[in-house]
């Protein structure tokens, strides 16, 4: 019955949006047994395997990493390739949290919550989930923006463990199962699809977990989260934990158990396939692994280890592996988050042997040494390369084949415009070029604040670095031209010259610059982290620092109503040209338009309370 | 007995240097049960725990990622730093690999081999190993060189799977035995420690591996690893093949069984903990988990896991975990390897809140969220920073706090210098521009060909970026002149005119540049890798290339004696600087020495054969 529904997808797909969602939403779904995916199983080994949920939270919880902030069309894009790469549910954000998410939430549920591109075999789109706290209005809420995606979810979270219901909360037990079973009763009420989560379960007395998941079971729950919040555990003691949940909380047959681990010690992976062999059905990853402090639990290093070895795990998956290395590559663009050459997986080493086996015509059977093909996971050795004389038919037929299957003519203008230009200052354009390329056009949006028009640098020696940049105030319609004289080169210059345009004091937290592929002429990825600059304890001008201490504590803000803010405290950018000087004057408008785009839109978190996710 | 002998190490240090080193190394060695651990036991948790051996194979292995070459005296100011933080066991190199390899163990050997900085609690020097194969000319090699240390080991490795035996070394199971035997009895003549590694073991047949194994100890040894070559097993069955072994191989009580686990599949930390909870005492390990592909186990997650669950593992360590961070720092500058913000224990953001739990004035019980303090691994909020006015006596003491204790008066007056001359540049130098300039002075040692003495830069747009760049070639004590347009940008304008003045076809694999710490004059880190042009497909002058594969499979080289080499293919190499244009020289400099260097001292692998220590 599912499938027959769903087959139908892709030829109605852009009907959906006008569509009222609620009608759509698949009733009761649940993934086991289910029938759906029982016509599906060309992805399973055995048919004793259950499907295996792949719950991604890139948007939410790996938004929480310092520093990380999207933008909505970002979001989108990294939406898009998700559905594309096969994730069963997104959680695309926390939708009371500001106008900024609840929009971007919206937006994604309504552009890609019907997608069915690249999802023909799993037979169903992916279900958009939205996280609120345990009270009516943040339900509300969050149901208003996923509810425009024909598949959705509500994911309703509380603590459980006594510390937090004595110190945070100041509620008792009684007091917690009622706000937990009448919060899961009211988004039951309004959506089938309804997740909740326990946070800080680790250190909830195991017997009145059993007992709140019980009553939560009861009150219509689908699923249940059981969050690792401090990455504490061991695989033995997360495992023993997931199997201790199913078998002592009454009603556990009738919904999913999902893990949600987090990287301080090394073990998310570990710990996710341990709760997967004791029972869990879902799992909350993130692409890369990113995600507050050391991450969460990585999608690709899961997938890929029940890939590897199908027989071991009781579970089949349904992602499309060789997209995993360009989403990996475009969720590191647009967050600014390196990922290291020695990052299983997805690392530019990872499938790169010094010791020369490969070498080696002795032994001819390469395959036994590689447990994974590169091509596994969308590496190839051979790149495609597109030059000057490359027609706008090749450029987006590379695109497509990339995963931007669904650009609209607008855009595939501007980027070939992008790629016309790149193709003059450099000769061979690559796969990683034109992904670095893309990466900057969905972040050079129309929310941006300030365009960037051009820079000119006149160096001689290190002492007389002038720079002279020209920007674009989109809201004012206003053109601004300043210039500045750099005491450290001409990068140093250009930052100077934009801070004086933009009028803020701004503090530089992290610069970074990479190639983005090989040769002379590669292009320049830069990534910058700032900051605005009111709490610095030492003043530029401080002439005789001698020993001092710099202290960084992020301190709350208070602002103009009198509430104390917990708004992003830094914000990274990036810009990517063959100058890295114009590159880095790229990053640096991009990282101040995500500032000013977070006090505009109220992206800045409103409340301590609602940041107060650690699950 | 064994307390006593080496607590007097710090006073004599100096003289171990010429004393004959085989009637200094300790006779049967071995640390489960030891009454040099008995007698230090602050460490322990519980009188039942073990003590766990910690290898280092940094230098190693770890040195077999792609690109990475450290050259003698960063292997020392490693091997140096190593000792300081309590590693147990460092395996310094594999000496018959090349003359450089061989002279490098040997000064680690001779330098670091007895000194007890830092070790007092734990009563004895560090022990000094060797790879080798297992053959008398290899074993002979190894032990010329790590005899020069009072704690020296040989660690010798055979193949032991079929595929192998069949494939590589064409030899059935009987042969197989008696060169494992003859090896280890040859080495225990030499040395009384002894550690055995079977290659591919995973692959192994089981009962042949006790079979081996029990043969290897009745020869002597009196360690054995067990290399998960391919990253490809499970906690479970990791854990469950060391249990097997121990209870199966005969006379397995008499040594100490080692794990050495890679991390393809994300899961190396859990492996090698499984393996400790089987009865493994030893783990090899390398920080910041660097090695070939995803790399190996990283020391500072398997110390933290146990540092932080000190009643779960049936072990205690000795290492001064307040030491990780700047380790951490030292072998990711050296080594070119980045360091993701999100990594386990070491990353930027492992203890950067976004959620503000720390801002939150109700919930008070910080340390009941924070299950490490970041004090613990070395990270510390507050930032000592030093100025233009401080003198040597601050700068020297500040030094020894970051782990450089025992520099010489020279290398100390060179680096107060660069401290001086940074700081008229900077005004505030905190320990991270410390850690940097040290790191920059270590890899512009004395093996350098080429000395970057300065550069001046002309650019006006962007097609006229004029660079001039005087080189001093000191094998030749030449001064070379020579200037260069480039195309894009100032940088690129600086590696063509050393290009042409080193006259080498030099390909630019990867550059990057990182901000040392915070602000507009921050210090620029520069790494690019490098690679001989020789085999690039598409010539730089080809006009028209349309569409076009590159191949970057890399192949063997031929020598002028017709032998089949394994040369690194890539040189990575770093520097510092405010400005980041003559950071960027400084790099590539530092790159194009370190090729030349291996050239010269044959650090370049000399045969096929021995880079296959794919352990």
């Amino acid at each position: 019955m599912f499938a027959k529904n769903f087959s139908v997808y892709r030829s109605i797909t852009k009907q959906f949006v006008n569509l009222p969602a609620k009608k759509l939403a698949v009733k009761g779904y649940r993934s086991i047994p289910c029938p759906l995916f029982a016509q599906n199983r060309h992805y399973a080994q055995s048919a004793s395997q259950d499907k295996l949920i792949i719950f991604d939270t890139s948007l939410r919880d790996g938004e929480q990493s310092p520093g990380v902030t999207f933008s909505s069309d970002e979001k989108l894009e990294i939406a898009r390739h998700l559905s594309n790469l096969g994730v069963d549910v997104i959680e695309a954000g926390f939708p009371i949290a500001s106008q900024g998410d609840f929009d971007a939430v919206a937006r994604i549920a309504k552009e890609v919550g019907p997608l069915m591109h690249g999802r023909e075999k799993i037979g169903k789109p992916m279900i958009i989930a939205g996280l609120s706290r345990a009270t009516q209005k943040d339900i509300k809420r969050c149901y208003e923006a996923v509810s425009l995606a024909p598949l959705h979810r509500i994911h309703t979270f509380l603590a459980t463990s006594d510390i937090h219901l004595n110190y945070k909360l100041k509620i008792d037990r009684n007091e917690c199962i009622k706000r937990a079973t009448s919060a899961v009763a009211y988004a039951k009420s309004l959506c089938d699809d309804v997740e909740f989560s326990s946070e800080d379960s680790g250190r909830t007395d195991k017997d009145f977990l059993c007992q709140v998941l019980g009553k939560v079971i009861e009150a219509g729950a689908t699923t249940l989260n059981i969050p690792d919040t401090v990455g504490y555990t061991s695989p033995k003691e997360y495992g023993a934990l997931i199997k201790y949940l199913i078998e002592n909380t009454p009603g556990s047959h009738k919904v999913i158990w999902s893990t949600h681990c987090h990287n301080d010690l090394g073990l998310a992976t570990a710990n996710t396939l341990s709760g997967i062999t004791n029972g869990a059905r879902q799992v909350e990853v993130t692409i890369n692994g990113i995600g507050e402090r050391a991450g969460n639990t990585s999608l690709e290093e899961v997938v890929m280890n029940i890939h590897t070895h199908p027989s071991s795990y009781p579970v089949y998956h349904t992602i499309n592996t060789q997209l995993i290395y360009r989403t990996s590559t475009l969720v590191s663009s647009l967050s600014g988050m390196v990922v290291q050459p020695n990052k299983a997986i997805v690392g530019a080493n990872a499938f790169l042997h010094e010791s020369g086996i490969h070498q080696d015509g002795v032994l001819k059977k390469k395959e036994t040494y590689e447990i994974m093909r590169p091509e596994d996971v969308g590496i190839f050795s051979t790149n495609l390369v597109l030059g000057k004389l490359s027609g706008r038919n090749a450029f987006r037929s590379r695109l497509e084949q990339l995963g931007y299957f669904d650009m609209n003519e607008d855009d595939l203008n501007k980027a070939f415009d992008r790629f016309k230009a790149l193709a003059d200052a450099k000769k061979h354009v690559t796969d990683h070029d034109l992904l670095a390329l893309i990466a900057d056009h969905v972040s050079s949006g129309s929310e941006s604040k300030f365009d960037l028009q051009s820079i000119q640098v006149i160096s001689g020696t290190r002492e007389m670095v002038t720079a002279t940049v020209k920007l674009k105030d989109s809201s004012q319609e206003q053109e601004l031209i300043g210039a500045a004289v750099g005491r450290n080169g001409p990068i140093m210059a250009v930052f100077s010259a934009i801070q004086q345009l933009v009028q803020r004091k701004i503090r530089l937290l992290d610069y970074e610059v990479r190639s983005v592929s090989e040769g002379m002429d590669a292009l320049g990825k830069v990534v910058v982290k700032i900051t605005e600059d009111v709490d610095y304890s030492i003043s530029e001008t401080d002439s005789n620092p001698q020993e001092h201490i710099i202290d960084r504590a992020i301190k709350p803000i208070v602002d103009s109503k009198g509430e104390t803010k917990l708004s992003k405290s830094t914000y990274h950018g990036h810009g990517t040209d063959v100058d890295i000087v114009m590159a880095s004057a790229k990053a640096y408008v991009n990282a101040i338009n995500r500032l000013f785009t977070s006090e505009l839109s109220g992206i800045s978190r409103s409340s301590l309370e609602e940041r107060q996710a650690n699950i």
